[in-house]
């Protein structure tokens, strides 16, 4: 199936399904009367609710439009996420049947042997596939997986006890040590449920089937809310590894039952009857008010996930206090803690964020999980905010760090996302599966769910993120239809032109991303040059657009060399190169033979014009515009010579050779060769 | 008592008790025979061995000096064993009984409350701190030590076993678990035991008294022997925790006994009856034949004392596998592994060595036991070489990444020696104690040990490895006596007087060590200069030597600027300063007000000789050279600005700053304040 007859199976429907006709119904109630136990398909709300459901929330200044209102067509993420439908998305359905995942539900019902498969987390790579096939269902990708996958969801819910619990480990012996202190503090029991439910409503929304939607709702209901929470006859809570926070007002937002906001905001406030060291706090990212937090520290998953929870929260009950911590904490995060991949967590002990500026180059964990909630977490603030620096760091995640945690093939993940590699330290970098396989869901369900990334809707009119060849077919907030059709060979190249196509002549607002690293960047509507073009801004169009209406857009994509804060003490003396929203790096086999990355720098002396020269390979990584650059290699240095020796300038010594770029997200995907992303300048 | 009074309690006896006189018993039984249970004092060899004692070691090519025969007197290293014999030893004993590790020994006959105390190798705490007197003991140090050491080791022997075991923490319900495969691999029994026999050495060897070796060697005779080893009717043994195989040699050089040198010798090859995973071999550093390895991994102290019990093996048995490992992992240290204060371990994870050239300086580990190790190991490898290089590395461990170990007061020791800090991060450097408090003792033990690592003596002279203020009251191994006084000011001046006074008029070499850090050194005897002196090594200076006779050294003592292999990515663009055998730092709080070290670089543009100016200040840190160097700063990088922003050359911008530098033993002895080793180099 090609992504043309994908396109042609889209109807320029228009379907303006009011979001204000059922927002007159009391909050708790409003989608509840309508329910029952069986799929019901009559009720179309679901088709209309994207990765969040903001429609409704007070302080969403953006709403997100559903995925399957974006069809991504040929080009870069076109590639992308065929590859992850086609081949991800199935062979780890495979894998997790092959390593037990499967069986860890089908033992509890006598279908399989007794032997439980994987760590406590186990559940929570099902429910994660699950969310992938959601997404991917939503854009109509392969409606083949939907029988699969609603067998996979019955043999999860026939393991659900009368009470609602429903968790493969802690059963049997370990049943009695369900959420004791300890275990809530590792035993990601909330963990999997969090992404049991935000997997059950990527489905839902996909397909209307609230099997595992209603199943989460009755642990919720019938063992979480009666048994736990802040009053004195209830059992505390400490989240452990937070997720559950975001998929529980996501199960707000979905269901209007404002009991689930609230449990939400009772475990970020944390709960002081659960005594945990000191360093659990950092670590876990919870257990005290989330308010109180000031710095980003500890588990890089858990602080992304808890503060994507703390914006759902602020996004529907407006608390300032939350923001203005959001706020401090995001300032954290792109002053002093996130790689130029957009990765975070600089540490492998704790699989942690660092001290402020410590973000070494080889030893860098940079999770795939971790960029996942880098992104995540930007797409709140930035739906909270519509402001273009959020957008900005999902670009920079999502094109870099998180892009390549995926195999060109589609196959093969990283967990840690190193800045740096040496493959002779014997570090396998790339594989097919891990014991905690955290990380190859997540890529997959983010890169099926990216349609939804592409747009949102303001009151005034529409907001455009993502730049690919793609076509909106969705409305304005107030309900006029509306196509937008992206034609561009982005990131590549810099232009894109983008019809916009009102079903009739409409005022609105069309906000068009200025990326932060772009310069020089010209913009045209119907041929006419608009002023006022800002980097790092969204620039706002305002017209009475109508059908044959065209935006054009050029960006600047001189390759830019970035320096790095000096504290930053790895990069120091360093340069990193990027084009456009990507970030390059040097890998050893594209060297000429016998030079060592290790030897080799950049000669910056005779300014930009001439630093680079740009060229299309259609035949390496899958096409990608390769950057050479007349650098210099000093064997002196680091293949030859001692530990420490005197200090001498080494530009004398130094001889020219062309040094060849390719974009990061593309590295290892060859042989195993040393690899760096920063490289040093060449000395005066 | 000043050191003064010492001095005149010592007289110039040249005691030359002919090592050959009991050479000639066999081996197995040339001291045995004269021993009882009851401390024997009429014996005197214990007082002729030294460090090592490797007077019949037929492969060691040098011979260490009794403690005893050294006096150090005022000076560099004299201020500091004065206050670790009148400050740190004294206080550690109050540290260890008030955190319990000797009620851990009374408890166990019902003298004491019944907890156990502190982690499973607690009871190594207490045999370090007896080496440590035993060694202070051997100087003549702070006698009245004696009566307390000596009812701690009754107290120690006490809970002995009629089987030999002796152990505080396998008893009771953890008795079953002794020497069981998973607790060799953790539980420290055998770590325990060798320190125990190390204290025990060092105490008898300081007063004759047997009570703690003869323990020791119920331990070894009596459980260990009996029990474990290569036979089908024993069981293995995984050593855990590298350690006995150090001590086991020099109990077979104190006793003769060539069993335990044949077990050090079956320990080091690892019995594969014990299985574990593969990590595990590198991280304990022992399991797999010593002479397999090729690199130097895993746990920092565990791999240096392997490496150290790996050359005591060798200098006993000659097998030249075992040379040739030692000088694999040897090149591997020097050329890849060593901070350049010769400090080991780059990662706090697994306290381990890091890939090659991973030394970052903030998150460094460098704990100072391992710097120890490392000492230790380089003694051992001079010992059997005479090769300067090992001495080299010696001084840059023991001026450095140990002595930074303990504050000057001698009360606050550092576990970790990183090269860069920042204390916002709130860590706390230096503290009085550790609940796994190996690095204190064992720091207490090597500064007490210091006089016998001055001068070795060879078959046809004296080698004088350290220089300081010192007398050497000793024999040529012709049974010559021999006085040799250094009168020096080192290392703050580079000038050394050596009166060699031989009892009459000798035939002999004296080797003067040549550091490898020296250039332009000068030596005079008697005042007529000599040629041929090369860094790096021995100063071979034959002749008839004769009372009156002198030698004058001069090193030129110009701060030298040192360079990294660029492969050490954190160091690129940096230097570090080093005059004499100080590494220096700069200490934020020695800086004009305002400048931040993140923001400072050094101005190299103008050649050596105007690059710093010394001052000697008696009112700083006990007295220091600091040196000043007009440098620059930039503020617009660190403390201003963004974490990433394009390239632009820096120095325009960039004023002049005095930059104040300090030895990097002594940092963080005042308030705390950032440091840093490595400086940027200010870019033309």
């Amino acid at each position: 199936m090609t992504k043309q007859s994908q396109i042609s199976r889209r109807q320029f429907v228009g379907t303006a399904i009011s979001a204000a006709a059922v927002g007159s119904l009391p909050m708790q109630n409003f989608l509840a009367s309508s329910w029952g136990d069986t799929p019901n398909t009559s009720n179309p709300d679901w088709k209309d609710e994207g990765v969040l459901f903001v429609d409704k929330s007070p302080y969403a200044k953006l709403r997100n439009v559903p995925v399957r209102a974006v069809t991504i067509t040929q080009g870069f993420w076109g590639a992308r996420r065929e590859i992850n439908v086609d081949k991800s998305i199935p062979s780890m359905e495979k894998l997790l049947e092959s390593n037990g995942r499967m069986n860890n539900y089908l033992r509890l019902v006598g279908k399989s042997d007794a032997q439980q498969h994987g760590p406590v987390y186990s559940d929570s790579d099902v429910y994660k596939w699950t969310e992938a096939v959601g997404f991917a269902l939503q854009s109509g990708d392969r409606p083949e997986l939907r029988a699969l996958t609603d067998k996979i969801i019955k043999e999860v819910v026939a393991v659900q006890e009368p009470s609602g619990y429903l968790n493969t480990y802690y059963v049997g012996d370990h049943a009695k040590e369900r959420m004791d202190p300890d275990v809530q503090r590792w035993g990601h029991e909330l963990y999997n449920l969090g992404h049991m439910i935000q997997g059950a409503i990527a489905y839902y929304r996909a397909t209307g089937d609230r099997t595992l939607l209603d199943a989460g709702i009755r642990f919720v209901d019938g063992y979480l809310l009666p048994n736990f929470g802040p009053g004195a006859d209830k059992k505390p809570i400490f989240s452990g590894h937070p997720e559950i926070e975001l998929a529980l007002v996501e199960l707000y937002r979905t269901t209007g039952d404002k009991r689930y906001l609230e449990f939400a905001g009772y475990i970020l406030q944390g709960d002081d009857r659960i005594k945990v060291p000191q360093r659990a706090y950092v670590y876990h990212f919870c257990g005290i008010p989330f308010t109180s937090r000031t710095h980003l520290e500890g588990h890089a998953v858990r602080a992304m996930y808890a503060c994507c929870g703390a914006t759902d929260y602020y996004l529907e009950t407006g608390d300032p206090s939350y923001l203005k911590t959001l706020n401090v904490l995001w300032d954290d995060l792109v002053s002093a803690q996130m790689y130029v991949t957009g990765g975070v967590g600089a540490r492998s002990q704790g699989e942690a964020f660092g001290d402020s500026y410590e973000l070494p180059n080889f030893t860098a964990y940079g999770e795939s999980c971790a960029a996942i909630g880098n992104m995540m977490w930007n797409w709140r603030m930035l739906t909270a905010t519509g402001d273009a620096k959020y957008a900005d760091v999902i670009e920079r995640a999502l094109y870099n760090g998180i892009n390549s945690g995926m195999s060109l093939d589609g196959t093969l993940y990283c967990y840690r996302n190193p800045l740096a590699f040496d493959p002779s330290g014997g570090d396998q970098i790339r594989n097919p599966w891990y014991d905690t396989t955290c990380c190859p869901p997540n890529l997959e369900r983010t890169f099926a769910s990216l349609p939804g990334y592409f747009y949102s809707t303001s009151k005034d009119g529409l907001y455009l993120h993502l730049y690919d060849n793609s076509q909106l077919d969705w409305h304005l907030e107030d309900g006029t239809s509306l196509r937008v059709v992206q034609k561009t060979n982005y990131p590549w190249d810099g232009t894109a032109e983008i019809a916009v196509t009102p079903a009739k002549p409409t005022e609105f607002t069309f906000y068009l991303r200025i990326p932060g690293w772009s310069n020089g960047t010209q913009v045209a509507v119907n041929g006419k040059p608009i002023s006022g073009v800002t980097p790092g801004q969204y620039l706002a169009l305002p017209r009475r657009w109508s059908p044959g209406d065209e935006i054009h857009v050029k960006f600047g994509m001189t390759p830019q060399v970035i320096e790095a804060n000096h504290r930053v003490v790895e990069d120091y003396g360093r340069v990193a190169v990027q084009r456009g929203p990507l970030v390059y790096c040097l890998e050893q086999l594209d060297q000429p033979e016998g030079v060592a990355l290790y030897d080799v720098s950049m000669d910056l002396r005779h300014g930009p014009a001439s630093q680079f020269q740009e060229e299309f390979r259609s035949d390496v990584l899958g096409g990608i515009v390769m950057l050479k650059h007349m650098g210099a290699v000093d064997e002196k240095s680091g293949s030859g010579g001692g530990l420490y020796y005197p200090y001498t300038p080494n530009t004398p010594k130094a001889r020219q050779v062309e040094l060849r770029f390719i974009p990061y997200y593309a590295w290892a995907n060859r042989a195993g060769t040393p690899m760096q992303v920063w490289t040093p300048i060449l000395r005066a």
